[in-house]
């Protein structure tokens, strides 16, 4: 069968998450380049087709803990590292979505259709 | 809502949709090295959870075409040299999907839901 | 023979050009969010080891130019839509490295070596 | 000063180095798909300018030790995970190099100019 309004509105908003997540993963971020890398994220997104809102936050503390462990002053940035809100509107259905760590797996999950 | 069985599996589609492009978008190419590549897009991107098949062509002669306007000889692949085609299943739904190019665009569409 | 300290220097310039431009490439760009990926493209590869300063321009006017005869209204960044300017030192030795286009490709220069 | 044929040698290395990481990192990746993964990598980065000869090797036991520890049964590919040497042919200069992990950070390293 085709996809319905809301099944293609889902389908959206993964994209935008597999692309997010992909484009992003391996930034060389440190606590105090956070910041920028946050708003870069969500900008970058936002202009993605039916993209209405898109919240990232890098966590410095998580990445603060991480450094004190290691050799380097900076690490790659993965799922452990942000977590992020996302809406996406297409035709008359918004979805909500978001993704933090499941245990050791950053999960994107759907949060809401309406 | 809470989002349906289908409109998950959807979600989970265009996950690996975005992370397939946004992933290997950039890679240096050439109708050489095209096979390689598609097989490991896809090797790759069939790693990620409910993702069942996934073809990636990628277009040989319209990257030969590109490369005989351009002084380098090689290009990096966007969209535009590539046709792809995913099976993803989540619970009991199937969803089809597919990339190619909507005129200037690389268009990800749902193909069926079953 | 082994590395030189200034080789060194030019091979550690040539990491941070490689990283900034594979990191980014194929980032959803438009006039309005070039801003801040160029912040945070230079934030992130300062991070690295000895990077001194990055300045990245992403060219808002090429970019609004070839919206204009596209589709979408934004397109992915390449090398076509930012220039770079980049400082390494190793040990004693400084490094001023750019990228700019030339004719149709994004060159990478070492412009000085002191 | 301008920079040496040697030296500009190195950065033309350190670009590929840069490309194939960053190109790269964050792919999914599992023991099975590991060698299709190592061809892709290797034949990508042989597009580019005066990169004679490029081997990835991919760490299948690091993969498998490392998913042992996690529940999803693939992970993102990273510096721990892989090996690379490369030979850069600038002019009269031959240039190898290599990257792998020095304890916790994936060095790489100029290993002759010739």
């Amino acid at each position: 069968m085709d996809a319905t309004e809301s099944e293609t509105a889902c389908f959206e908003a993964g994209i935008k998450f597999g692309t997010l997540y992909h484009q992003f993963a391996g930034t060389p971020v440190s606590p105090e380049s956070a910041a920028s890398l946050e708003t870069a994220m969500a900008d970058a997104i936002e202009n993605q087709p039916h993209c209405v809102d898109v919240t990232v936050d890098v966590l410095e503390d998580a990445i603060a803990d991480a450094l004190a462990e290691q050799s380097a002053d900076y690490l790659e940035l993965t799922g452990r590292f942000m977590e992020v809100e996302m809406v996406v509107e297409y035709e008359g259905t918004r979805v909500e979505t978001s993704m933090s760590m499941a245990g050791d797996y950053p999960m994107m999950r759907v949060d809401s259709v309406e």
